[in-house]
Parts: structure tokens; C-alpha cells; sequence
């Protein structure tokens, strides 16, 4: 999963994930790449994200819902669906696809 | 294809592409994302990128070869194909899948 060199993002997938799966790709004082596995799991309950950095993500492959503080309803997002979430925009994870992984691409930025 | 709001990466690809398609999905001083759109393009005969900025790119759907100055053979890059091009390392694309869209997410960004 080194940043040189060519890697598979759908590749070393675990068969079963207790918890989310979060490999850093890239690091750079200005961004991160990470991909993130999920296999069902959601946020807490109550629990909000507030991050101090900016997140761009997108689904490459299952399905989610993220859900922004104040808004009635969660964004669901399939395999190709992106999100920006600007800086303590406070979210959390509604929902992952019980039936399958779904891998998210997460970019991490500075503005 | 704005940045803020879901939006869906393999949605509104044209029926046919004489060029690639290059649609820019963020960008802010240190980070760029681009979607591009590749139906069998190839870098022309003799041409190398050499870029001021670092780029790190995956494919999403498709396949694509990337070949670096120097190198004997091509990098095959197929769905989920990451590989980090770090800038001034001379490189061309070698070829895109001539059967379908092959769809790349390209993170530009300064160290």
C-alpha cells in the first residue's frame, strides 16, 4: 500500500472487519490519501465528526449514507458518488452496505 | 460535477470523446482533482509529461498503461490501479483501453 510503485486499492481486502479498516496511501503536510473499508459499520449514536481538516470521498465500490449535522435526511452515495466536506462540518456515517465492503477513497486537505 | 453536494464520478460521460475528458471536481491552492475521461487515447508518439506538481492517480473503471522515462516496460493500471507520480518524473501514457471509458481520478498536489 506504499505511495510509489503501482498498488491495488481493491486488493487485500480483509474477509471479515470487526471495525473500519483505514490505510494511509499518501501523507504529505497537505494531504492525506486514505482508503477506508466498511462491512456495515455506522458512526455512533450522538457521535459527530468535527475535523480540523477539509475531506473530499468517494465510494468506489458499495454504498453508504453520510449525515450532516441539521440536515433531515442522510446523503447516500454509491460506487462513484463524491462528497466534499469542508472543515468542522459536523457529519457521521448514517449507514454502510450490510451485504458487501464498500471502499471509500478519503482526500484529506489543507485549504 | 461542483464540488460541494453529491455528485456521481461516472455519471454524464459523453457517448464520444475525441480528446480526453478532463473535468476538474476541487481545486484549491494545494490540491487539484480531476476526473479524466480515456477512450483509447495515448500520450503522442515522443511526448512526456514532466510536471511541476505531484500527481497521484487511479484508475476507476477501464484500464490504462503509464510508461516512465527510462523504464522497459509500461505500468498496466486496471479498475483500482493507484500510482504516485512524483513531479518532474518524465512519464506518457502508453495506452487507455480501446473497448470502453477508462475513468481516472487524478489528485494534483504540492508537497
Amino acid at each position: 500500500m506504499s505511495g510509489d510503485g503501482i498498488t491495488r486499492l481493491l486488493a487485500d481486502l480483509p474477509a471479515s472487519l470487526p471495525e473500519e479498516l483505514v490505510s494511509v496511501l499518501l501523507a504529505t503536510p497537505h494531504v492525506r490519501i486514505e482508503r477506508i473499508v466498511s462491512t456495515g459499520q455506522a458512526s455512533p449514536a450522538g457521535f459527530w465528526y468535527d475535523q480540523d481538516e477539509n475531506e473530499w470521498v468517494i465510494v468506489i465500490e458499495g454504498s453508504a449514507a453520510v449525515q450532516f449535522a441539521g440536515d433531515s435526511e442522510p446523503v447516500v452515495l454509491q460506487r462513484g458518488s463524491y462528497l466534499n466536506i469542508p472543515a468542522h462540518k459536523r457529519h457521521r456515517v448514517a449507514w454502510t452496505d450490510p451485504n458487501q465492503k464498500t471502499v471509500w477513497l478519503a482526500i484529506h486537505y489543507k485549504v
